[in-house]
């Protein structure tokens, strides 16, 4: 594989529970034409599906070798960095970027680790707590009076511009500032529930007054792209910090 | 409405005779979503369909106003400039640009005048003959392998990228170097058809021989937007050169 295949390799299209098979079908086509290859069903309404075959036309590979999983959690193991796909503005203090911004982002990261875009549903998108789970939010510009595009015209856009970006970087321009390896998403996972264990047991959270207080460090946290040795800091600084039990 | 409403509203998406009814709805939406208007079928071989209205979902205004032509001539009447899109190498030998440079000089275009962004049919394209009717061809970046995008999404690519050209245009800058009015389609066609009658008059056209001098000219003109006042001087040239009849 030479560069750039090898990048595209390293970006997975999450669809969140799909409604139509003839979207998964047609977004596993608009992959293949800009050389994605991994496709990660979440709790799909229908699949595999009839329709969702003949939607796919040359790109049946891609679809007899999608991942189906139950929650988004499993879909996004392994990556260094997600985007949630997002129409509709959220209360979510998370950081939203144009396609384009985000792609530039998404190519230089995949050529060190796995990045994935996460897709919802037709008609409601994605839940908050699904679109806390990515690094940030990314919107596709659009007509503000009529701006759902279809799920697979979506996908493809994004694929588009993942393609171009990762293109542009080709020549072998350098790797980010930071040279340490990359935190995977599970890694960041333990270091939340490891921060929201200790917040409880500290009583800084309260689990029947929450006030947004995790949503707004995930915040803070997915603002950077973290490295390994970063978050076992923090874990390590949460471990130091939690009283042992008697 | 707005100066990024009216650049859009002056770019038209012609399909030409598009198989599938499905992809004519599927193009109507995915224009609507970047806030294009202007659809023009040329000879669809289903038009009125059912099909088309159900793909369309919020966008059947557009297939209500939609503009049902014989020729690509007639499609292209009124513009300024005009694009073929097109998968496969041509031994044409027209420009060819990728969608995004084609975008921006499209989106500068649009705001003096209409432009025009010209579909093939979902399995050939479209004929040499009428991609020579366009000033360039344009090319959407995709994997080698499996470069086939849906039509659907082919549109939604270039609406995409032209919305955003248009929108990175929008703070007032200046117009083109070039001043003048440009040339509409149907007056670059009558001075191709002055040349060709001149040079046929003159034998310089041998039509047992053509040996492609006309794409080239073509090619030579399309290369340049080219204004009315231009096109005049062409003419008059040639009238000049013609020989009267006794």
């Amino acid at each position: 594989m030479n560069s750039l295949d090898q990048t595209l390799a390293n970006a997975r299209i999450v669809l969140v529970r799909t409604s139509h098979p003839g979207n998964i079908g047609a977004s596993a086509r608009a992959m293949k034409t800009m050389g994605l290859k991994r496709l990660v069903l979440v709790a799909p309404e229908k699949f595999p599906d009839p329709v969702a075959d003949a939607r796919a036309v040359g790109a049946l590979d891609l679809l007899e070798q999608a991942q189906v999983c139950e929650t988004l959690e499993q879909a996004l193991a392994g990556t260094v960095h997600a985007v949630a796909l997002s129409a509709r503005r959220r209360e979510l203090s998370h950081p939203v970027r144009s396609a384009r911004e985000s792609a530039v982002e998404l190519a230089k990261l995949a050529r060190e680790g796995e990045v994935a875009l996460v897709f919802g549903t037709e008609i409601s998108g994605l839940s908050n707590a699904e679109a806390e789970l990515c690094h940030e939010l990314v919107t596709i510009p659009a007509d503000p009076e009529f701006s759902s595009l279809n799920l697979g015209a979506a996908v493809q856009v994004m694929a588009y511009e993942l393609r171009v970006a990762a293109m542009a970087h080709l020549p072998g321009q350098g790797p980010r500032e930071e040279q340490g390896e990359l935190a995977k998403f599970e890694d960041i996972e333990l270091m939340f529930r490891h921060l929201e264990e200790t917040m409880l047991a500290s009583g800084f959270l309260d689990p029947a007054q929450p006030k947004r207080l995790m949503p707004r460090l995930r915040r803070l946290f997915s603002r950077v792209t973290m490295e390994k040795e970063e978050v076992n800091i923090i874990r390590g600084l949460l471990k130091s910090l939690t009283p042992t039990r008697k």
